[in-house]
This record gives C-alpha cells, sequence and structure tokens, in this order.
C-alpha cells in the first residue's frame, strides 16, 4: 500500500544507570523511525526483571504507569519494530522476556536470521515449540540447547549458527550483552557517560539520551557489560569480509547518525556533490523531497551553484503514521504531506533531489505538484543507482516485481514520471564517496550479488 | 509553560460541492497549525444541519463514523481552535451551531471582539443567557437583537458594534456568510473549483482541497455565497485603515501561504536578506532553528554567500502536541525534537536564524545544542524586532511581564543566550521588505500602539 | 429498537457536606436505572461553580480525574439523563451551568414542559438565543426574563409559566434549590444527615448516599436549602389536584424506593395479589419476568399458594446498555440475558408475571424460552391494565401506533404471543391498591385522560 | 481485596459450524462468570488458524473488528480465565496457539496441574524454552516431547503425566479435541445441533447458543471431533474414583447449568430445605442474599412455611467487575450493589440465606444493611459447612489464613457477624442432597483431605 521501505527494528539499552526507564524511553524516541509498528523494554533491579510490549509508537506504549512501573530498576533493553517476518501482534513485539535454564532473559533482535526455518524445523523436532513467529524466539532455542553446558558456553558457540544479519541484545539481572554479526550488516554502537555504558542502533540515540558516542560494536563481537564493566571478544574471525548495509547510509539512519565509520549527513552531502557532477542540467533552483532528499540537495546546490529553494513545504501534523478515514480519498491525503510553493516554483527549470523511486507511484505524485505549482522544466536526480533487488536481511522492502527499476529501465521511469530528465547516481560514484571502504558495503540491493554463500562457510568453520 | 505564540483559530468552508466534508477535512488538516486544542464542522444539505465538534486534533476528531455521518451534505464550514479567552472545554468548542430566530445557523470565529465583555453585560440586562464563554456567541446575541427586523438586517448593521478583530463564517441552509472586520487584522480569502466556492484563513488549505485562490475577503467585506453565486458588499468604509498582522507574516501562517497580497515564503527570504545586509558577521555556515527559521535563513544564505547547512535534524515523531509521561525530565524531552549535528558544526563559526526569541528558555536550550554540538562561535539572528507587548486581537501570547524583550535590552539577552552575537532585525527593515503596504500593518506587539481607538471610530460612525 | 419504556432523567443533590462529590456519585449510581445516556455533575465551593457532563453510564462519565477535580467542593447536584425531546448529544447532557444576571447557576430537571415550545417561541422573538435542544434551557430564559426584578422574583412569579411536569434542581454558590410541579407528577425527596440536607429522584439513593429519608417535596413546593437552613414555600396552591405518574410505581421506581407516599415494594406486591384473585388458575408454579415481575410475583404466590420458582436465570454480565458486534444476530443476544431452567419448568402449568407488555416481541421472544424449557401451559399475568396511550409527561415511551394494546385486545395479544391465558390487572383492582390516594395518579397511558387542561387553568391563575 | 472466591476458567468450542465465532462469542457470555479477566478464541477454517486474546471480559475482547475477521471460519474454541497461577498479563491469556512439530494448534485450559513445576524443570533441563507462565504451556511441551512417535501416541500416551484437575479444549485444521482429568474435577459436557457438536464447562451455554445437551465428557475420556463425526476413548481406568467439586455445585456454576449428573438449581433448593430442617428458627420473613442464596432460601421457605421476601434488591448496573474512582470510600461502594427494603424488613425476625462465608467482612457488612433496615432478629443460614482449607484444583480462593472459619469456629463467627445465631448446613446433609453420588465429589475445601495421592498412583500405572 505504501510505496516506502521499512526498515525493521531499532534497539536500545543502557546498564546500571539512574533513571535507566526514562534513558531507553528518550533513545527509543530517536529510533522510533526504525519501528514504527511495536515497541517494548525489559528492565531489571538485579534481581527480578519485568516487562512491557505494546503495538504502536513509543508514547503509546509507555504510559505514565508503565515510567512508574520500571523507575526503580537500573537497566533496561528496549525495542522498535516493524515486521518483517511473522504477523504483525503484539504475541511478536519484543523483547521477549522468557526463563531459560531458570534464569530470566530478554532478547531483542535487529535483523533477519536466513536460516531461522531450518533452525525451527530442527528444534521442534526434539519437542520444543515456538510461541511466536519471530526469529528472536529462534535464537532463544539454539541458546537453550542442552548440548551446551552453560550459557556462558552457548554464547561462544551458538552465535555461529546463526546466518543472515543479526543485532542482538541481551538482558539478564547480572549483565547486558551486545552481540553483532559477523559481517556487520546491520549498525550498532556503543556510548558511555561516566561508567554507564550504553548501546543503541544509532549514535543519534545518544545525544538525546546524555550518553557520548565511544564506538561501533565490531562485526563478529559480542559485548558484556556487568558490574565489572565492559568486556569484549570476538565470536567470528575479524578478517570476514563485511557487508553493511548501503542502504542504511542513503535512506534508513538518520542525517544526525554516525555509522559503519562515517556521518550519514556528510555522505548524503558527497552523494548529492556526485549527482551534481555527473548529470549537470541548466536550471534556475534546486530543492529536495523532504526530507530524505535535504542533504543531497544540500550537497547538488553547492557543486553546481544553482540556488537552493524549499520548494516543498511540509504538514508537520502527518506523520508516517497518520492514520486517515478509509472513505478520505487516498490520493488526495498523500498530498497533504506536502504542499509546493507556486511563488518560488513558478517559470522556473527544478532540479529535484531524491534519495530513491521504489514503487514509483509517489514520486509521480509528488512531481505532479511540483508541475502543478507552475514549473517550466523538472529534473529529477536520485541519489543512488535504480533499485532492483528486495532485501534479505532485515529491510522490509516491496517483492522484486513492485520494484520499479526491476521492471523498467531508467528512460522508461522518466516518461512514466513525465519529467524532462531523470538520473541515477552511479554505481561506482555511489561507491567513490565511500573511499577506501567501498568493498565493505552490501549492494545486493542494486546488484543481486546477496553475500550468504560466504557468510555460510564462515559459520561453518565456526562451529567445527 | 510552552513558550510558544499560539494563534487563536482557523476556518475552512466550502459551499455546494461533491465530498464537502472531505474537502473540509483536508482543509481543517491544512490548518491544523492556527489550533490543535479542538476542531469541529457543521454541515446543511439546504435543508436540516448537523454538526460535531471534539477536543484534539482533526484526526482525534473526526473518525470514520463522523465522516459517514456527514457524507451526504454539500456544504459545511469547519473550525480548528486555541483557547484564547474562555477555558478549554468541549462547551467552547466550534462551531456554534444554534436557532437564531427559529432558523438553524452555525458561525465559527477567528479573531477577538474587544468589547465582548460589555457586549454581554449589555445582553444579560435585557434577560438573555449565555451558555458559553466564547466571543462567538456574544457575535450571536448581537445579530438576534429584535431591534433587526431580520437576519439580513442584522447582518448589514450589527457587525459595527464590534470591535477587535473578527473573521467569520457562517452557514445555514441556504447559504455560506464570510465577514472580515473593517482593519483586515486576520487573513480570509476565497477559493473557487469551476462553479464551487471555498472560504479559506490561508490560502495553503486551498491547494491540498483542489481549490483555485481566487482573491482575498476584503477588510469590512461580507461576501454571502448561495445557489446564486457570490454577492460581495462591505459593511465598512474602504477607507478605513488597515491594520494586518504582521505576526501572521513572520510566525504564524505557513510558508506555502499567500495572504496579505503576498507571498509568505518570499517575505521569510527577504527578512532573511535584510538580516545579512544589517548585520554581517563572519562564519563558516549559516543554519535555521527549524521549521520558523527555514525560508529566512536561505534568504541570509544568498545575500551574505555563507554556505548553508541543515545543522539541526528535526525527530519527525514529535509534533507541538506530543504528549509526554509527566516524569520525564522536561528539559531532556524538550531537546528530543531537535538534535544538532556536530559533524558539520564543530569547529565552525556558525550564524542561526530564527523568527523570534518569546520567553527566552527555549532559544537558550537550543543554542546550547549548537554549541554542545562544537561551535567555535555562534551569532543568533532574529527576523524580527524584540517582541515588548502581549496580544489583544486573537494570538495566545505571553503576557508582557513573560516576554524577554519587554524586561531585558538585546545585549542582556545576548549574554542570557550565552552567545557571540545577537541581532534582531531593525523595526523599518522588517517594514522595509513590505513595499508600499508598510503602513497597513498592526505593529502593536513591537511598539505598543495598539490600533483601538481608530477603529472605535469606524464603528461608531457606522452605527449612527 | 428496545421495547422499553425509558424513564428521562434522575436528580441528586447535596449541601454543604463532606465528601460532596463522592455523595452525588453514589446517588447517581443508585439513579442510573433512570437515565442511561448521559450523565452530569455541577458543583459550588461557595463561590466559583465548576461541572462536567459526558455522553454514558455514571461510571463512565465520573472517572478518578473528575473526582479529584470536584472534591473541594461542599455542595453538588448531579443529574442522570435519556433523551425524550432533542437529540442525544452532549450539548443536551445536563446540568447546565451559565450565567444569569452575572451570576452563575446550573439547572437540572426530571419532567418535560408541555409549552416549551410556545415559551421558545416566544423568547426567541425577544433576541434570545437558544444554544441546546432541551426544555431545561426554556427554564432559564423564563427565570432570566428582565420582567422579574431580582432572582428571587423569577422564582417566585416564571414558574407558573411552565406547563407540564418538572421536578427542577438548582445550585447556585449561595443556594440549592429544589422545585417539583403542582400536579406531583415525577418524584422528589428531601434526605437529612445531621445538618446536612440532600435532594434525590427516589429516596433508595438515600440508602447508599448515608441520608435519612426526610419527607416528600410537596407538589408546587419550592425549597431552598442555604447555611440558613431549608426554607419551604408554595408557588402554587395546595389544593391543586394531583397527577402521580402510577408507571414509576408499577414500573420505573426501584422496589426499595419510597415514593409518593408508599413502598414502591409493598404495593407491587399488592398488584400481584389482586392479579391472583382476579384471575385465578391451576397451576403447578409461578414465576416472574425479571426484575420487573419479581415482587409481584411474589404477591400472587403468597395470595394464591401456588408454589414460587426462580423459572428464570438472568446473565449478571448484561445490563441494558450492553453492547454487542452489530453482526451478531440480536435475537440470539436477546436471549443472552435470561434463560429458562428447564429442570424445574418442564411439564407444569406456569403463572408468568410481568409488569407489562409494551410492543409485545420481548414478551414473546422470553415466553417462547419457557415453552422450548418444556411448560405444559403458560398462563400470563400483566401487573397493569393494557398501556394504549404515550405519555407527554417525561417518559420516552413508544408512539401509540407501536403499544401492541392501542392496536389489539388481549385476546389477540393472547394469541400473538400463543399462550393459554392472558390477563391484564382490571382498572379498579389497580386503583384499589393505592386505598385512599386513588385519585391522586395520572393513569392517560391506560385512558387517554390527559391531565392538561386543568394544569393550564390552575397556572392561569397563578399568573394573573 | 474482594473476598469472593473465583473460578479460574470456562471453556466453550464448536466444530464445523454456521456462524462459529457467533456462537462461541454467545458461549463464552453465558460462562463469562468462570473468568473475568481475559478472554479469547481460536479458530480455524480447515487450513490455516488464527486467534485473538484480550484482557477483559468478552465484550470488552470481541469487537466487531474481531468478529468480522472471525466469521470465514467454521470451527472455534473460545476461553475465559482468571490468573490463579502466573501473573495476569496479556501474555498468560488463552487459548495459545502454536506450531507443534510443524502444524498449529490451540488449547486451552481450566483447571490446576499440581505438577507443573516439576515437569517445568524437567522439560527446561532438555533445553525447552517457556514464554508463559500457565500451566497450558506446560501441557504443550508434554504433548511435543519426541518420545512419542506422533501427536497421536502423545495424546494417548502424555495425559497420564499430567497431575491434578484439567478440562482440556484443543483446535487443529483437522479436529477439536476434548479431555476431561481421571477425576472429573471440573465439569465438561457436550452438547448437539444436527450434526455440530459443541463443548462447554457448563450446558448453560448450550441454552443460549442453540444446542441441545448431550452428556458430559467422562472423566479419563478423550473426545475427538472432526469430519467423520465424535470418537471418544478413555485413557485412564474407567474404575478411578471421582473427585467431583462440590464447590461448583454450592457456588460456582450458574443455576441453570446441569453438571455432575445433576441440575444445579436443584442441588441449591435441596440445600436450603435441608437448612430448613436441621435448623428451624421462629421468623416473619426468610430472604436471600442476592444471587448465591436465591434457590436455596426458596427451598427453605417451602420446607418450613416462612414467607419469603426480596429483602435486598440488586443494583442491576454494579458488576463485580465495576471499576470505581479509588479515591470513593470502598464500604460505601460495596453497599451500592444492594440495598435492603426497609419497608419489608422492618420489626421483623429474619432468616438469612447464603451460599458461603469467605473472609467475613462483606458478609458482616451486607447483614449490617439488614439490621440498619429495622430487622428485629437476624439468623443466618449458609448452605454449606465451614470453608477452612484452600483449594489446589483451580479456584483462585484465600490462603488457608484469609477464610475465617479456619481462624474461628461458629459461634465467634456469630459473634463477629453480631447476628441473633448463625448456623452451617451439616457436611453429612450436604453430601446426602447428593443422594447415590456422595462418595463422588471433592470436599477437601471442607476437610483438608486432598483426594493427590490416588491419583499420582492412577498416573503411574497408566503411565508404566
Amino acid at each position: 500500500m505504501s510505496e516506502s521501505m521499512r526498515e525493521c527494528c531499532g534497539l536500545f539499552g543502557v546498564y546500571d544507570a539512574d533513571s535507566a526507564i526514562e534513558k531507553t524511553y528518550i533513545g527509543l524516541m530517536s529510533l522510533q523511525h526504525r519501528g514504527e509498528e511495536s515497541a517494548g523494554v525489559a528492565c531489571t533491579d538485579g534481581r527480578r526483571m519485568d516487562g512491557h510490549v505494546g503495538m504502536g509508537l513509543v508514547p503509546d506504549v509507555f504510559n505514565q504507569n508503565t515510567v512508574d512501573r520500571f523507575k526503580p530498576f537500573r537497566s533496561a533493553i528496549g525495542h522498535v519494530r516493524y515486521s518483517t517476518l511473522g504477523s504483525s501482534t503484539i504475541k511478536n513485539a519484543q523483547p521477549l522476556l522468557i526463563n531459560l535454564r531458570g534464569k530470566p532473559i530478554a532478547v531483542a533482535l535487529n535483523g533477519q536470521i536466513t536460516n531461522a526455518a531450518t533452525l525451527r524445523k530442527e528444534y521442534e523436532d526434539k519437542g520444543s515449540i515456538f510461541t511466536t513467529s519471530t526469529d528472536t524466539e529462534v535464537i532463544l532455542h539454539v541458546l537453550a540447547d542442552p548440548r551446551h553446558a552453560s550459557l556462558q558456553d552457548a554464547f561462544e558457540h551458538s552465535l555461529c549458527h546463526l546466518e543472515g544479519s543479526f543485532c542482538l541484545l541481551f538482558l539478564t539481572p547480572k549483565e547486558m550483552i551486545a552481540v553483532r554479526d559477523p559481517h556487520g550488516f546491520k549498525p550498532l554502537c556503543l556510548g558511555q557517560q561516566g561508567n554507564t555504558w550504553a548501546v543503541s542502533s544509532e549514535s543519534c540515540a545518544f545525544d538525546h539520551a546524555g550518553f557520548r558516542f565511544t564506538r561501533e560494536v565490531e562485526p563478529g563481537e559480542i559485548v558484556k557489560i556487568n558490574r565489572f564493566g565492559l568486556d569484549a571478544r570476538r565470536f567470528a574471525p575479524k578478517e570476514c569480509p563485511r557487508s553493511h548495509c548501503i542502504f542504511e547510509l542513503i535512506y534508513f539512519a538518520r542525517d544526525d547518525s554516525y555509522i559503519f565509520g562515517r556521518s550519514v549527513y556528510s555522505y548524503r552531502k558527497a552523494l548529492g556533490r556526485a549527482l551534481a557532477l555527473e548529470s549537470g542540467v541548466e536550471a534556475e533552483m534546486v530543492m529536495s523531497v523532504p526530507s530524505g532528499g535535504d542533504s543531497a540537495a544540500l550537497g547538488y546546490h553547492e557543486e553546481s551553484g544553482i540556488p537552493l529553494e524549499h520548494g516543498f513545504v511540509r504538514n508537520r501534523y502527518i506523520g508516517r503514521t497518520f492514520i486517515r478515514p478509509a472513505d478520505l480519498e487516498r490520493a488526495k491525503l498523500a498530498d497533504l504531506k506536502l504542499n509546493a510553493v507556486s511563488d518560488v516554483i513558478k517559470g522556473k527549470r527544478v532540479v529535484v533531489v531524491d534519495d530513491s523511486i521504489v514503487r514509483g507511484t509517489t514520486s509521480r505524485s509528488r512531481i505532479g505538484l511540483i508541475k502543478q505549482a507552475g514549473a517550466k522544466e523538472v529534473h529529477v536526480r536520485i541519489t543512488c543507482p535504480p533499485l532492483k533487488h528486495t532485501c534479505h536481511y532485515g529491510i522490509d522492502m516491496q517483492q522484486d516485481e513492485d520494484l520499479i527499476a526491476a521492471q523498467y529501465d531508467p528512460r522508461q521511469i522518466e516518461r512514466f514520471l513525465a519529467v524532462d530528465s531523470l538520473h541515477y547516481l552511479e554505481f561506482d560514484s555511489m561507491l567513490d564517496c565511500l573511499g577506501d571502504a567501498r568493498n565493505d558495503f552490501c549492494v545486493a540491493c542494486f546488484k543481486g550479488n546477496y553475500p550468504v554463500k560466504l557468510r555460510d562457510k564462515v559459520c561453518k568453520e565456526q562451529l567445527g
């Protein structure tokens, strides 16, 4: 229905801190863009654990009662979620809080386990039962496997059985544990405030919650935080090839985050500059489709010298989650989000910078507003190559057949959008902006080269 | 508690149209910034009238049931509201739908009647009773006065008894009537789609609802729309001095609106340019406090040549109406709205453009973020002169004593904000940007020269 | 849709008492059967007044916040309501709290003003406006009439202008005033706890709220309660004929109330005894349709000696206000309220006692349950004569044409119900049970002899 | 807080029927007294399964959306629940819907597994994880045990591992399975409508949902219902001693149910008759504490010839689940439920029949009302012996120390209640009313002789 792609989850945790629940609330609010469907926390006071999950946005799930109930607890992990797999029900909301080997443990996942079905079948055959349809429950069964003498052992030996992308955050009465898969698909970072540690999917949450960004959790690393401090180990070799999700940088992460070793804002500006160099066009103004194209439009303006204008005004009351009466005509309500300022657009040749074209219908509708506002010419510039292949590592994207670029070439899409020109950033330009790290990213959504086989091999070696 | 000023109301109406309730819904959504406290509509099918009001934002008040219930109606007026006077209760929500001389009539007001108390006393002495504390009910009593032989007469003779600012929208089964006070304090404009007419506080609502902006309702004009078309008359002489609210242009109206004969976006860019000319400073970047300072920052950047950066990232999930658990520390949650991008700010001399400083505390907190992000110098530029006097014409501002500029001079405020420099736009520069219309605006909030006496005189002449 | 008759309102007030809001809450809970549609209170602390109304049952309308907000107030009046006239909206909920002659006053009504339309027209012609469609607002306009020099005067002279049935409860910062119409259509009584006075539609509310029943407010009496105590006067002559609503005794009031000078429970038992004497039949058991027929069935059992059985079991989770998913078949859900105990009914000749047959469909459905449970014979006994004429004095009854007894004679209804015999109590027997007061009751719903003319005359004399 | 005992669960299921969800809804509404805390259903259309659970009463959990969503399904099982063990959260609501051996299965339980902790530990050691704290999840782990070659095998061999009381209802896409423990603690019965079968905890639900009571599920029986019809087998020997819960007959079940081979209504009348014979007293009236004592009071009246009166009037708006503002004084609100009719009680010697005294405070408060109403003497008669021992088989009773009869003898309780006499029915009289079945009942709450050992033995034999 909507044509946007959706990140599947965000994680935030804090260990042994004053106002732990408040910090977690603030952290989750800052990661809300990573999951709008459900939210939850699990807390501990060092002995007992308690938790709360609910459907909806963070403020829908956490009311005064919840905050009061969890106030005494000094450690907490939180989660925001979309459903990529499994139905969208309260049962699947996270963190999951269960008893493992007789002791309580909570866990939250950002990612997608590609061999979850195999593992699930294997454990069901052994007599295990599954009460949710989440990958997270599969991970718990792996950890509960009696082949491992202890939970400690389980952590050291079982993570290699998991294939795919996974950032995990565990909480027990005695420690908080952060895990990142060997390829580093998803971002995960560590923050510090005095002696207190926090973990977050994106660094922007630290700024709000009062932590200082320290470093990223390394791919293949397991970081335990307890009263003795921070203990970091590897469960996969350092030389394992990296596959950071390039779409986090282009599309998902917030402009003010620092992930995969770089500033999101700066990378996006660099993409805009590269677009200007690569596909110059005579125009009187450049504008962005807010808010995805904002930083890149600034880069384009700087490189090209074409004046920047705020051609779209955003209705700040309409979030992604705006619930409308069903009968109101949908097209008109989509328009409610943005309005084109005709006073500035009229009679001009306009460069429009955006971060993606997914199914194409929303783009067409928005560009229609610019033309109605009187633009003489419209030139669309996209900050990445055509998006042709769906993601299997945790992004809730359309099926291949729904991606317009999987079906049509750029010239056809140009005609579909009815614009004067359309240019996608060249694949190599996108990588060039990454500098030395150009080979450390998963680009499967552009090329179809899923980094799966490689990972399988790594894990088998580890397992042995 | 909050330091923002608040517009008190927004009006939208449509006469004899398909999907009248949907168009009104869309119109009100586009005017939501003019009133977040309650919303309502009154509708007619040409014979009977019905209405619905509720507390909260437009989507809170209008659910599927409401839309279904009003679908058959072809005419509707709607209202969004803050309470400036009277308590904030459902009873005071508008439109008011009553029986006047045995016939149903609905009315909605944007403005403030400065002699409402006097009129109320006068009518109570005659035996009238008041069930709300709104100015709107006072207006209805004036219209119901049996001295007027008919409602027609009442409209022609009674409006002059009203002092202050008022845009009124009436609906009866047979017509929709728009009225604007003789001084034109508040904006009100007409839109057209084929033979169908609409009325709106701001033109941006027409873009969304599918109407073309036609013209503004003139100050002192009464516009009746019925099945014979549009009939416009004057109830006050054309030469009556104008007192457009300059704060609508600077602060309240949406960037994409056209009011008081000019584009809001362009005026704000002009203010930014004027600021750059008037208070140049050496700096590496200019940024805005979103979203109020966005257009002006662009103007500043153009005039000064200093690079523009999006120094603040906005959390798009936090609206003005974000309801937080009471115990979460307030300061931290204010921060949740905006985060400074340290990657771009660090080590730079920064010019920050904003549209106002009201009480000063929010400004200080936001500028604090910029400094925490590593700015070397911070230079604040405000797009208007110091705000010293409260408004009596419909804006819910702080009391005089709460306005920081009423108590302190700019140098003191500069120290309070702890910035390297602070500059307010000169009063004359602000007017210069208005061109020939420089004398048609109410500037009482800057100068204290309330245009009250003048209006009284006009009305008395009329009354005779 | 439902075939029940509905009382239109209940009143409860308390003056200068600890926990006034709590006592009022308890009072309204005890009067809930008199109005399930909206509820409200108005309170005063001796200086200012405040109020709250809402749609729904008392516990829906009064939550913790409301109770907390009104805790400091020592005087309160409350109201529960059905809409007989006017639409069912929050605007019409009571008490109405307004400014009258510059002073706040709250008022609540139980009854129906039969000349409300005339009065309304008269005041609209004088320039008054009406914001609700309630009779209560009409009463306020009568009181506000500037012909009366003071509110005191107004009370003394204006009540005679009101025709129909009315119990009124007023609250001002200084006093609580109870008024009952000259005919005494509706019940209203006074309770005492030490020096504290309370007013209630029915005495049962006093038992729960901690008051002792003192006496009824007399027809034509106005009772003022203030810091000097209780002051009672007449505004209509004592000899004015009485017209107590006999249906209050038969149907509406609670069994545990004492109204119109008698115990409701005892009167109902007497009706059951009269039925047994008048229409004896051989049977193995007598049972009631709960809860309306309970007391009368007991009387029938005592008089006839036929064993009493609880033939129906009630599902205590299904109130009158049970909201069901629309698609669940309605017939089946009606059945959910009552289930017949086949173990006791099977093979028996059964006398069924009920208090009324309105449209006939619910009676038929319930008697169907008894037959399905295996009754050999079913003999229906109704505790009043056939109900043929609708009420104009405040009961929300069906239109004449919807009353089955207005269309069919008892033999036809007997066939419609498919029972072995049906008997309505004789008109004279019903009156005989009233003893000396047999002529003091309104029996218009049985006979059509509305006591209107008589009342008009009285009032005119008064007015002179 | 409340002194009532609470049944823990109710079950209702229907296989291959039109309007299955509606019938289940009606069934659960009729069983609402067995669990007010949460409700749920699981449905199947023969291929896929879906479910919904929620906190609250049945109408709170099932709104129109739920009914619409499940309309296409022709088989459903439903559950209402109190929490006896485990916390009261949505996670523990039933039916549980999981994947077992790769196939979906739903299960709901009424009862309490006395060896749940042991089994849980055993399975956790094998690597199983538990996501709820319910006995029901333990049962699923037993069924999932890989020692059983198939689910069929599991059903036949694993049920004997379960100790305690259990009625189970399973649903798979292909069949509905009903199981009752070998001792028959809890009631469970079969109903039929043409070829369609239903299962219910109590027969009253069949009357409402349109089924005819056929027979009870036998203790130790497993009944499978699928497209081939009904297949009943035993998993425990028929001669296993029975332990029907006598408190179901005395207290929990609805008067209109037929369970444990007898009519609840008739048994209760017989208890009342026995009381009259055993503890005659001179009195002018007998009355019940509604609704628990209603049937027994009737029996007492018949046997003694003392006139029956409805001495208490019930406020029908106050259910067990009435949620009150916290500050309203609790004592007064308890009174709101019942009011004593002083007109009938005053000056009389009164026999009061009730079904139990748990903690004693509610009884004292209610009897206080009778005395305030003017009773000359009050004689309390209880339809069972003193309640001294808590239940371990599924009733949420007070701890032993909270049961007044565990601490005090009847004479002391008589003084605590301040009544003229108190008599508990003799233990043997209670059993005499059961006739030949007098030894088939669990009377542990009176005698402390928990029938646990016996059951252990049976199960072990079975297991072998």
